[in-house]
């Protein structure tokens, strides 16, 4: 049963219910959610949001409205995961530190990126594919790399630009 | 049906038709395609390709003959993407703008590589393992890094010298 | 048939048999495994070992008890992989040089690390999301970033500051 105990918006989308294995989340109104996806318990999705291919949204995260996460896309919560304690078996609740994770409305990231825990990834920013994200990013901005770098101030233009659009 | 519309050739092989979502693209002769593998309308893929798990191929990709596709390699083809416009309505075709991406004959794409859109990848290239491709690699060279950046000019002499084969 | 001929110990958990393709593989006491992972033929798994969604494991790949392999992580067992030879016909056993990788006890691999072929993670080790892996990590080391670069040497020690625990 690969969709479990999950509120999800009657209007929203998962394309392939055979083929994620969703469970316990929060999933908004019209959010569409392809293929080869995992979304853990108590994670937040809002509407209209686009959840695309091979994307792991974990718990602790929250995606707020109109956000675009792309194909691979893999959220951490926990700075320090590991398999086993100090004695050897495996790790309990209690023993390990959730950090929880924000993605403001409208933001988009980009493809493989992977984003840390403990970030909020602001309004309309732009996670450049292949980065990975260890510090906020603000509104607007776009932030590419490993770690990831703030290299504009002004997403929405530049996205007008490049589709010479006017500004 | 994770498989629909689609130009595959009787000869190529797709070992996991459950666990994949193919639609509207072509596929050509001997080439096989792993499991959790996404391939988009009007995607093309030539021949003796090996496209492996994980790997997502977008609309706007053209794959010629021989390539290797390592596991989770990811396309782009919206420098900007994003899951609403500035109404805050889903974004419709026409509201943005594909970029065409073309890999060459023989080149390879090593596992967890990202490939932005608008370039091309020449004829017999080697893209590093987890690199992210922002412009054209040439012909025969190795790109590794984020971004990639050339570091050999010569990669089938490499190949060949890795393998302890005569030059 | 996406579980085929592995010695997988009862003990160990997958979690979705239908949505996952392991082959010939060794899998430990107690581990578990999410869903779109792949296990390829010869691949040991120690035990107690959590290999999360979307992993990929090759042949060649050795890993000891206690390993957290995160989500998205991607093995590579050939430097030079391709689709075809020299003569265009898709590459044979034989024609390709596979390198050993092995990853000792109580190590973490963080989500959609690339781990290149050829090296060894120390016991105890953290390699950070999103990091190309190209040479040793050492034990008890942290190693982040592409390609990645040791940034500490008290793991352990680390973790149980950012847990609040006492060292």
């Amino acid at each position: 049963m690969p969709i479990v105990n999950a509120d999800i918006d009657s209007t929203a989308v998962i394309r392939f219910p055979d083929l994620v294995n969703i469970y316990g989340c929060r999933i908004g109104a019209e959010t569409s959610v392809g293929p080869f996806v995992e979304i853990q318990q108590d994670a937040e999705i809002g509407a209209r949001c686009k959840i695309q291919s091979h994307a792991f949204i974990c718990s602790g995260v929250a995606i707020e409205d109109g956000v675009f996460v792309g194909h691979g896309v893999m959220f951490v919560n926990d700075r320090y995961p590991r398999a086993v304690n100090d004695d050897g078996v495996p790790e309990r609740a209690g023993e390990w530190k959730l950090e929880k994770t924000r993605v403001c409305r409208g933001a988009t990231l980009g493809s493989n990126a992977t984003i840390m825990c403990g970030v909020t990834v602001g309004a309309g920013a732009l996670v450049g594919a292949g980065a990975v994200v260890t510090k906020d990013v603000p509104p607007d901005c776009v932030a590419v790399g490993v770690p990831a770098q703030i290299i504009a101030e002004n997403c929405a233009e530049r996205r007008r630009q490049s589709r010479g659009q006017d500004c």
